[in-house]
């Protein structure tokens, strides 16, 4: 299969759900000292991560815990982000510039930062309080969401927390590469239909909100170079639908957390007014030895980026699109 | 001038700052009463509103505002909404389904309603607990920021408010129509030259953001059927930039709050990558009597209003396509 690496894979998250103990240290230390507002804090695919964990959290828990985009913190401000607040963060290189310029702000605020940053001695790990350094692609959000998930069950939310995550430590791996096989025929016939459109519609709620978000920009756009938009399925409702005809691909994503409502309704008009639409379902894919009540967790998000990723390989291959190159992007200074 | 009756819109505009006491009288009872936190609620043009109302608190005050998604709402829910909470909500028809759901769920938790709802004895004016009805087209941003205001100059954060109001009083509604003229040859050349765009491109920041936002979704999308984006001018740089090239039409708006910086650096970054952009920067439209340091509150929204509205007053014309007439929205059950 083509940019397969099984074991890799396994190994990978595996190896994030490992990070488990460390982070209950550090979130358990934070929660010890007591705290005023949670916030996670990103731009661009680290942005669409932070949108993913709070609206995971919005529908379980009472923690006032936000999104803080990271250039609208050093401009417009946030008198409530203060000494007391947690701010969590992740990082590739750990250098990205304006998370960089907003984090030292923060440290003048005096607010403790958890960073998981990639690069050792980067920036961003020398000026987080507390950092864990995993570089594993694909593990942004079971970092994010065992943050979310420890604090929760300190705040008394989640009485299932060490069943959960027993089920993920011995399932989750080897149950996302499985899923990864059974899209692969799918990503395939989807890269070969889609990859010259000239636009291309991706539409998701809940947690898949966040994975829409992030795969139109920083998939299609910033790797594969395709035009596409991503827009919430509510908020589709309210204006984007009136282009769309025949013709126009639509892609919905529908999970399985609080928000799939918003996301069957959309199925259900699309057939009606497109003729080019497609759906990825995350309740396709089984997981075996995870419980149907866990599904909706970060596990459909995760199932929803196997799928992607098959996707985004059959893509790069057929458009001979290296998907590591950029036109722009920390190509010359803006 | 196509579409534009002056003495109508000075009327509008004068109307709503007239709503001034009634609102400062809400806001003073609500006040006295005491709060946890403040929401919009809004979905599609009024999440639009919400946004940019928020991004206006932020920049400016320690009060807890939030924007809340009304579909969001009756799916994930928000338990940091209570009944001590204040929600704020706008609605043309007063009907919007979404809205009506979510404000029923509201009136269980017992929150303060305080809605702008233009149409009398609808469902959404029933519900509210204060109602305001002032049914004038391109108000609602005076409306959601009349109250943030009220609420910053309690807080002790607006020691200006009687002569910034005194300002608006005097001369908001006629340098309206002024820059509407000024602006009416750059909207029909606008309009000449992108009306058949087979995507276009809207870029800002800080209150600009939730401009393009609903812009590119209420306006084109929606009412002219054109194909549009809208992207955060700090996003922008992590994603979409990619897909611009000579030929891509991109509109960056330029305001004058906190995050005129954010669309500064896309306005550098532009002609060095697209030969097919424009700026619409509000500085360009000077306001006889309104003093510099209020521009960046709900004037540079309202001028760049006045822009967008000489363009689409010319799409509509030169299209052919009367931007009353939807395809699907409450055309049929979905």
């Amino acid at each position: 299969m083509l940019k397969f690496n099984e074991q890799k894979q396994i190994d990978d998250i595996q190896g994030a759900l490992d990070l488990r103990p460390e982070v209950e240290k550090i979130i358990d230390s934070v929660w010890e000292k007591g705290f005023d507002n949670i916030y996670y804090l990103g731009i661009g695919g680290t942005y669409a991560s932070a949108m993913q964990a709070v609206t995971y959290i919005n529908g379980k828990s009472n923690l006032p815990a936000y999104v803080q985009h990271a250039a609208e913190y050093y401009t417009t401000g946030n008198k409530r982000l203060t000494k007391d607040s947690i701010v969590i963060l992740s990082s590739v290189t750990g250098t990205t510039q304006e998370v960089v310029k907003a984090v030292d702000e923060i440290k003048t605020v005096g607010a403790t930062l958890i960073g998981f940053i990639d690069t050792e001695h980067s920036p961003l790990a020398e000026k987080c309080d507390h950092v864990i350094t995993y570089p594993a692609p694909g593990t942004e959000q079971i970092k994010f969401f065992m943050v979310a998930d420890r604090l929760m069950k300190n705040n008394g939310e989640f009485d299932d927390y060490e069943d959960y995550y027993q089920e993920l430590d011995a399932h989750l791996a080897k149950g996302l590469v499985e899923a990864e096989k059974q899209a692969d025929a799918f990503g395939l016939a989807f890269a070969e239909k889609h990859r010259h459109d000239a636009m291309h519609y991706f539409i998701g709620a809940g947690n898949q909100w966040g994975a829409v978000y992030s795969y139109a920009m920083c998939y299609w756009e910033e790797q594969s170079w395709l035009r596409s938009k991503s827009i919430h399925a509510a908020e589709f409702l309210h204006g984007t639908l009136e282009i769309v005809d025949e013709t126009t691909p639509v892609t919905l994503f529908l999970g399985e957390d609080e928000q799939r409502p918003l996301a069957e309704r959309v199925k259900n008009l699309l057939p009606r007014i497109c003729g080019n639409y497609t759906f990825i379902d995350s309740k396709d894919y089984a997981v075996e030895g995870i419980s149907e009540k866990y599904r909706g967790r970060v596990l459909s998000f995760l199932l929803m980026h196997c799928v992607t990723q098959r996707i985004d390989a059959h893509v790069e291959k057929l458009n001979c699109h290296p998907l590591e190159i950029r036109r722009y992007y920390r190509q010359f200074d803006y």
